[in-house]
């Protein structure tokens, strides 16, 4: 296995500039995978890893060794000294292990068939990274991001994602006026306006394109204008909102349960 | 309106010390509110405001100028150059008003007689505010948290909860297996286990403690077997688990569902 010991080594360099800017990924349409949790979903997901990098302490950990015990054989592999890894980590305690992977491909006129996620500029990557987890979880397919989302493919993005980018369509930059003009479903979206009604008033069967929006704003007017019906969740007396990430999770799993678990409709 | 110009004063290196260090808050017993919204949640809450710091910047806001109006009049308010109140602001982006509070003494020995939640070592600040943010809005009034969790009142936690702080009965330290010998209601926690029972198939009336964990930990062992009934929240295919936050505002707006909006029971 090649080891790498210095953080002038053209491929440490690039590694370095992939975990911290979002205009070099971008660039080199590349991003880190940190962790061999995430590397695992990625190879579940049948994702090509292009290279794989280990740490010494890494190496050592059964976890991480297992992991490169069952990379394709064809997988290349390369050791860092701790130092260098710590340096390239896009992490403040570095997991030991790191794999560059391309980001995937989007198509190029998304369109949804199922029921799918919008967001419209989630720009904290934490929540969004746990919109994805929850979406997934939920058994959507399908994330349209507009352009002022996070960068989906973010190491900060992927890290609260746990493995839900293997698991979705994600589309970025998305335009999601024209997307939604061929979506066959019905479109809803959380916020208070008149006409509004409770979550659990609803008949959430068949196809949704549910709209979620930045912490404070919303979903821009122009969506929320877009939408057949405007959702509240019930809320405690004196309390506004609830987090973006905690409203997708409410309104998600309650089209889950309706699915999956209500014997009987509530309408 | 005194003005405060000096980082060496007095006053200001007592607001920077709380604002930066769980201990000095710990030691003096108070903390910082950051921002006109927190604060103003404070008031309503009939909570005292031990004085009030403003940026300049700050007071040519209508927001902030408008709650500085509304202050009651004994309260000590104290002017802070830009540059000074940037320096003692638990924030990256000042907002322009911070207030100083006592943290609010806790109940020797909680108790619950209506629902509870028990977060058990959950650290991560935005996290905890979050479950504390989401479960004041599902109507939930007391949380206990264990030794492990982070400062409630710390400013990130604070930021966060969004104004949860004030409506809950907020316990820390807490020995939970101590205070879940007294509760008259039923014990859950989220889980895989033998015996686990999906959310959705369980009757949630009644009081309920529910006991959410640590992010990949989950709940201690012997806080796990104390529960009455290990639940599931069900998932799709693949998903093994989510944010603790996520799963916390299922549980918790299921329960809302159940009480508030179910017209037959499903069980």
């Amino acid at each position: 296995m090649e080891r790498l010991s210095s953080r002038d080594n053209p491929r440490v360099k690039h590694l370095h500039a992939l975990a911290g800017s979002a205009r070099d990924r971008r660039k080199h349409g590349e991003t880190v995978l940190d962790g061999a949790h995430l590397i695992e979903a990625a190879l579940q997901a049948g994702m090509p890893l292009k290279s794989v990098f280990v740490s010494e302490t890494g190496l050592a950990t059964a976890e991480i060794a297992t992991l490169v015990d069952e990379l394709p054989s064809a997988t290349s592999l390369t050791q860092l000294t701790d130092p260098v890894f710590a340096h390239v980590s896009p992490v403040d305690s570095p997991s030991g292990v790191l794999a560059l992977i391309d980001v995937p491909a989007q198509t190029a006129a998304p369109t949804g068939t199922t029921s799918v996620i919008v967001l419209d500029a989630v720009q904290d990557p934490g929540n969004l990274g746990t919109i994805l987890r929850t979406a997934a979880a939920a058994g959507i397919r399908t994330a349209w991001l507009t352009p002022g989302c996070a960068q989906a493919w973010s190491p900060r993005v992927l890290r609260a994602g746990m493995g839900a980018h293997f698991k979705l369509e994600l589309n970025e930059q998305v335009d999601a006026l024209t997307s939604l003009a061929s979506f066959p479903g019905r479109v809803l979206a959380t916020g208070l306006s008149a006409g509004a009604r409770p979550l659990y008033a609803l008949d959430l069967a068949g196809s949704i394109a549910w709209l979620f929006g930045a912490e404070g704003q919303g979903v821009s007017p122009a969506l929320q204008r877009r939408a057949d019906q405007i959702v509240t969740i019930p809320m405690a007396e004196g309390v506004e909102s609830l987090n973006v990430g905690a409203a997708a999770a409410v309104c998600l799993f309650e089209q889950m349960r309706q699915r999956e678990f209500a014997r009987a409709s509530d309408n």
